[in-house]
């Protein structure tokens, strides 16, 4: 195991953890003795019909959607909702390469998929709560790979779904791309194959990998408008890779983000169905509001609309946002905003 | 000087070499004893009113613009026009880091810049035929910002311009996404600060670099719809990486490719007037001819647009190519028919 601060109370504010015990992996291995990190807000009520569950994205925690999407005046608003937060497996605060004791430690964590995810939230929201049934699931990015694999996946618990900017199955586009990431931190001598001796011995790659991920994160139009000076106040092209993407990748330990690039790179609901994706998404029984962002270059609009074409009950939404992918951050005060409308809208039905 | 069959005539066809001399650089150094590969089609006539030039691309050489742009039945006809391909420098075939003698060999080649390039082929284009006006400078990708520089830096050379896929000033998000691939070339050891023992000893750097090239070089749609079964004849993902884009820079020289970044990422006509992009284009006299690629991810079409409505005489003409970028090398029997068409249109005016 590694001490890593930025995984802790500190940094990631409150969370409680659930004890999963041994969970069997898609792989076939088991990963022992694992636990998922949550936070609640709200009270579930009598008839357990308000439950909403939130699930992460992509070097994201449970702290990002507390602060961007959840709180009153939101639609995901806990003076109605019972709101549970769900950390995914490998993100670094619920069971992941740093925080587990040998023999599973580190380089020898086992690979996971989003399929794994999906029924440790779903062991944990019925041992801890009997909730036989979410109002609604919403994540955005690999958060909505979870939620696409709970529709699927579980289409009698799910009656409402969210996801944002993300697919049912992983584009062959950014197969490509993810794949540049791993070999960014991977092809750092300092990775040691996984045994390095902390993450910041490994910055090199990382600095690498954060700049590739700033080629598709933030979209051509983020660039030629120099929106980094409004968005997220930098002065020049240098200080934004430098103080915005090195900067928010470096405390992160490395291992924690190849294991969630393993998961990320292969998610895909139509395994449940041999490939065949019209028929694992017709299995959907959730009002799903498919919501892209209107610039964005992992999960392009037209390919989150091919997803909507599939579903049995679905309504589509392009959020506005010429951030891109990054745009899920909540930067631009517009962003929330339709967020929040799209949610309302969802909600009422 | 490292041997590199790749860039002989075995590989590259005939092509002649012209003697610059001494090349005074925009850096201040100066390129000694440079040499420009050049390759001509048809006959000057004797007004000297038929003259084209036409540039080359990152990565490629004045071969494939003979096999694709130039011949019977294309717009540029030998049988009516005195063609002139020039390979830029740096490219491998002209003077370039692999085949200059110490002390500029390999890493202490000296940068270039684009005008460096369009220096030295006014130099050659006016000692060898001289040719005083060029009925068009037409290129593609880093061959268009050459036009561009030609349309800028000689105004009254240049009696037309086709710059395909390509933009007056490289964007920001250019300039980010050639750092990733310069990245994936010098983080590997083999590299060894340019001093490597041989090309393939940077096997792996420069299969990192081929994976970022995909990543934008082609089309989200390319990869979506799997169009490499079609295009390029390749039978998995897998295959297309391993046997196109590997396959396609393995045999090149890492120094040349760097070399050319270098160009690629700094080209601006707007360091002839102090940074004012719309006075720089306000200079141009030729008809332009401005074709972006539909699909492409490197030069977006809106970023050639804006190109467009700062010249003060000029066309724009969308390329449909679902390839993206790659589309330049006409893999697609509808490329070369747009370009033959559009390229008619601007000479008959």
């Amino acid at each position: 195991m590694i001490e890593n601060p930025f995984y802790g109370r500190e940094t990631q504010g409150e969370f409680k953890l659930y004890e999963l015990g041994n969970l069997i992996l898609e792989s076939g291995e088991t990963l022992r003795g694992a636990r998922l990190a949550y936070r609640t807000f709200g009270k579930l009520n009598a008839s357990k019909s308000n439950a909403i569950l939130v699930t992460t994205w992509f070097s994201g925690t449970g702290k990002v959607m507390e602060d961007v999407y959840v709180g009153p005046g939101h639609a995901l608003d806990p003076d109605r909702y019972f709101i549970v937060i769900v950390d995914q497996l490998g993100s670094g605060v619920s069971s992941s390469p740093q925080n587990t004791p040998a023999p599973q430690a580190m380089a020898k964590f086992p690979k996971l998929a989003i399929g794994d995810d999906v029924r440790a939230q779903r062991q944990m929201l019925t041992d801890l709560y009997g909730i036989e049934r979410l109002a609604l699931v919403i994540g955005g990015s690999m958060g909505g790979q979870q939620v696409y694999e709970w529709a699927v996946a579980y289409p009698m618990m799910v009656e409402r779904a969210a996801p944002i900017a993300a697919t049912a199955r992983i584009s062959l586009h950014q197969q490509v791309f993810i794949e540049t990431l791993r070999e960014a931190i991977t092809s750092d001598p300092s990775w040691n194959a996984g045994w390095y001796t902390s993450g910041l011995a490994v910055r090199e790659g990382m600095d690498r990998m954060a700049r590739i991920v700033a080629i598709l994160g933030w979209s051509a139009q983020f660039y030629q408008e120099e929106r980094w000076r409004s968005v997220v106040g930098m002065s020049s092209l240098d200080d934004f890779i430098n103080g915005v993407m090195k900067a928010y990748f470096e405390p992160m330990d490395p291992n924690v983000l190849l294991c969630e690039m393993h998961k990320w790179q292969r998610a895909d609901v139509s395994r449940h169905t041999a490939g065949d994706l019209p028929r694992a998404l017709g299995r959907v029984k959730a009002k799903t509001m498919v919501m892209p962002i209107s610039h964005d270059s992992f999960f392009p609009p037209q390919e989150c609309e091919a997803d909507y074409r599939l579903l049995p009950d679905a309504l589509f939404r392009v959020i506005e946002s010429p951030e891109g992918h990054m745009g899920l951050n909540g930067f631009e005060p517009g962003y929330m905003e339709q967020v929040d409308r799209h949610l309302n809208e969802l909600l009422a039905t």
